[in-house]
């Protein structure tokens, strides 16, 4: 028996994707041409933002995406019809995606990825893409708030413990584009090519007779993780002084201690006691790391305090989105066949906008964001007023500003049109795009409302279908 | 370039395991006999009890547990010792695994599992090991607590697309394990051999020219699947109307539709009202299923209203375990060549116990749980007083009850004991266990506190070696 294995394959996607493909199948529809959007409604933690993150996983699912033998024979005892399963067996995903750039800052309510192909194809991938697309974000975005608080330290990713099963996976590949620096998790390391951090375990040493034993040998056999957990019998008293007797060892064979770890106790003192008794012994190099249920409002606290803390490990917090857990990201219809179409609601606010869109960004002549997107048809050439999507008359003159189109052909008739960007690489170009951002939109409490409007077309077609469903119905 | 794929081998640890095990090995400790268990401080939820779920996923990652080529390959870039890395390549699981029965109703501090093995084995699959048993555990008691609420109604499991990335793909099982009937997850329901559910979406709806066509194809294409969703225009006006009507065409063809669907407003006036519109038409075959944002407390509401509801789906909130997000389950050494070991802490609540241990649940005379665990040695013939843990005059007789041990050995020496179990029959006996739990432990505010006792011996020997530490640090 093989072991435990989750591969984004054809059936990792709900049923009624299934049940509506076959219904399209059924009744000629699978060359009909579908428009789908993924936007968001509400940005996690009451952030003024989020990341945009899971982009090249994605395209990598999409581009290889089948339905294998043993999932056809499921499908077929689960009572599909022995036609649509044939067209299963061949099914590989055509359609085209146009999306943000992996890392990008985004906000609720706009089309971060625009979904185009036959009908069939567009609507099976429906779970496929929330799935990935909606943990990744949400994960990214914590730990662009995290790097918020941490300001220029260094930070470390330990979550995968607490994560949620294999979602540990991709929440330490999402925590380095939102700004960490490196990761515990040796499979996502590993994948992504770069060092994988890690210290020791109470563990260690209580396997050893006594504490000075532990260190020493660890340092001896691991110098390259030598980092010392202090708190394992009482981190002043007994971790400390042991610590130093080791740095003093390895001073001696021409090698230093990396760090000692607090993982308890009241961090700000502990730090300040450590380092002031490190550099009394002139060990100023020895770096401390702290960790314990962290977040970005202890850390933001800790920073306020002077704690002097090198790096930051986090981890339950971080790889499970607390206390979100989940970005309520949604993939919505928005033509047939050039048709517009919308999902109408009880609240206008939950409208969704018709036909294929493009994100105008609104730039300050120096670059940085003005603090609006505009949100208009793509083929509109210039964009002069931008429409409040609810309040009728609520509006903003952009026409004196540059504006950046955000959305990219990314994966053209089912193939990726660019190479696997490196994880760094996207984590740089997030940062540099949340450097354009304004404080006022990044703070934790109260964050400035980013303006999200729509172009005179698109607020014109958008009301009219309103009216005429509205009219519809009964 | 293939698709993601999320396996669990050798390197799904955190890098420390990695450290550390390099340090035993390059000591030439890797024949030092080990014992760790595994226990959480505090169930999730509030709740008086938890489900215990994952072994059998673990079991299987265990006996299956390698190193392959580029994993190691990628070690010794890392800088990992030759001769250890040598170690790795040939590295297979051969410890022992005593664990409770998975869906076993279990409580805060109490051993679990016991992983018994050689140092290396026992500290490398410590990640593993908690990052499957906290997320599986945490999930089948959040499902378990829904199932509480929503008594004998029919339960569906809808969260893959709001899950944490692959994490879904466990939630679903888990959720089963807790007391779900179905799921709509077509790889976890396909690899466990049951069928999916699902229903159809808003876009389904959008896609057609008018909704009573759009209900009229899906069920003469997927009549298996026959549940309507009401709410895309109007549920009242347009979407029963429309159901209505389909359901007495299907009549004619000598089909029954299965069901519609309520995902907005007001749940509880929408059910009775559609019921009753129903049973006006003679259509008292036609089930109310019931989705958006449900949690235990919103079901528990919708009985209270008696809501006329035959299934809930839920999702984002069961999927994530919402609001705890992850349970905090730990992995604490307990012997080391057969020497007792404990970890210390400023708080005793936090202090491990020593030794190999056993659990033995007290019974009352018809079976049922009278509400106490005695933790003993793995050697005690009979314990007949229970010692609270930390508060040094509590103690409670136990000494004319039945005791039933609850740890069996689920693995030796690396090799399986018994054939995987049945998801349904794991639930079935997660259901049967927790009818021996008395309602007042299961209730969602204040639940009753379930105790765990210490046998003397074991407090004896947990006290002597606080105090050995404590005189020992300086």
């Amino acid at each position: 028996m093989p072991t435990v294995n989750i591969e984004y394959s054809g059936t990792f996607i709900d049923q009624y994707e299934l049940a509506m493909a076959q219904v399209y199948f059924l009744s000629g529809r699978q060359n009909d041409k579908a428009v789908f959007d993924y936007f968001f409604r509400k940005a996690p933690f009451n952030s003024g933002y989020a990341i945009f993150a899971g982009l090249g996983d994605l395209l990598k699912i999409l581009e290889n995406l089948r339905f294998c033998e043993k999932e056809i024979d499921y499908l077929f005892r689960e009572g599909h019809d022995h036609n649509f399963l044939d067209y299963l067996k061949n099914f590989v995903f055509k359609g085209n995606v146009y999306s943000c750039k992996e890392g990008e800052v985004v906000f609720a309510n706009e089309p971060i990825i625009r979904i185009e192909g036959n009908l069939i194809e567009a609507q099976l991938i429906e779970t496929l893409l929330l799935n990935v697309i909606n943990f990744q974000s949400l994960i990214a975005t914590k730990a662009s708030r995290i790097r918020h608080a941490a300001k220029n330290k260094l930070l470390l990713e330990f979550g995968l413990r607490r994560a949620q099963g294999p979602g540990g996976y991709f929440a330490s590949k999402a925590a380095i584009i939102g700004g960490f620096d490196s990761t515990s998790n040796v499979k996502s390391a590993s994948d992504l090519n770069f060092i994988a951090s890690g210290t020791m375990a109470h563990s260690f040493i209580q396997s050893e007779c006594d504490e000075f034993t532990a260190f020493s040998k660890f340092c001896q056999f691991s110098p390259q993780d030598s980092v010392l957990l202090l708190d394992t019998y009482s981190t002043l008293k007994s971790g400390l002084p042991n610590a130093i007797k080791v740095a003093k060892e390895m001073e001696k064979r021409g090698q230093r201690l990396k760090g000692i770890r607090l993982d308890s106790g009241d961090l700000a003192y502990l730090s300040k006691e450590c380092r002031k008794i490190l550099d009394q012994e002139n060990l100023h190099y020895v770096q401390i790391i702290a960790s314990n249920q962290l977040d970005e409002f202890v850390i933001e606290s800790l920073m306020q305090q002077h704690s002097p803390i090198d790096v930051f490990g986090v981890g339950t917090k971080l790889a499970t989105g607390y206390p979100d857990a989940a970005l309520d990201g949604v993939y919505k219809l928005s033509e047939i066949n050039d048709e517009p179409k919308i999902k109408l609601s009880e609240s206008i606010a939950k409208i969704s906008y018709p036909h294929r869109k493009q994100i105008y960004r609104v730039l300050n002549s120096d670059g940085t964001f003005f603090g609006a997107d505009a949100v208009g048809l793509v083929q509109e050439e210039e964009i002069n007023v931008m429409y409040h999507p609810f309040d009728p008359i609520g509006s903003l003159n952009i026409d004196h500003f540059e504006k950046e189109p955000l959305l990219q052909l990314a994966l053209k008739n089912g193939k990726p049109l660019l190479n696997p960007c490196d994880i760094f690489d996207i984590k740089a170009f997030s940062a540099q795009r949340l450097s354009k951002l304004a404080e006022e939109y990044q703070r934790f409490s109260n964050a400035h409302v980013y303006k999200i409007g729509l172009s005179e077309k698109l607020k014109t077609i958008r009301d009219s279908l309103i009216t005429q469903y509205r009219e519809k119905k009964t």
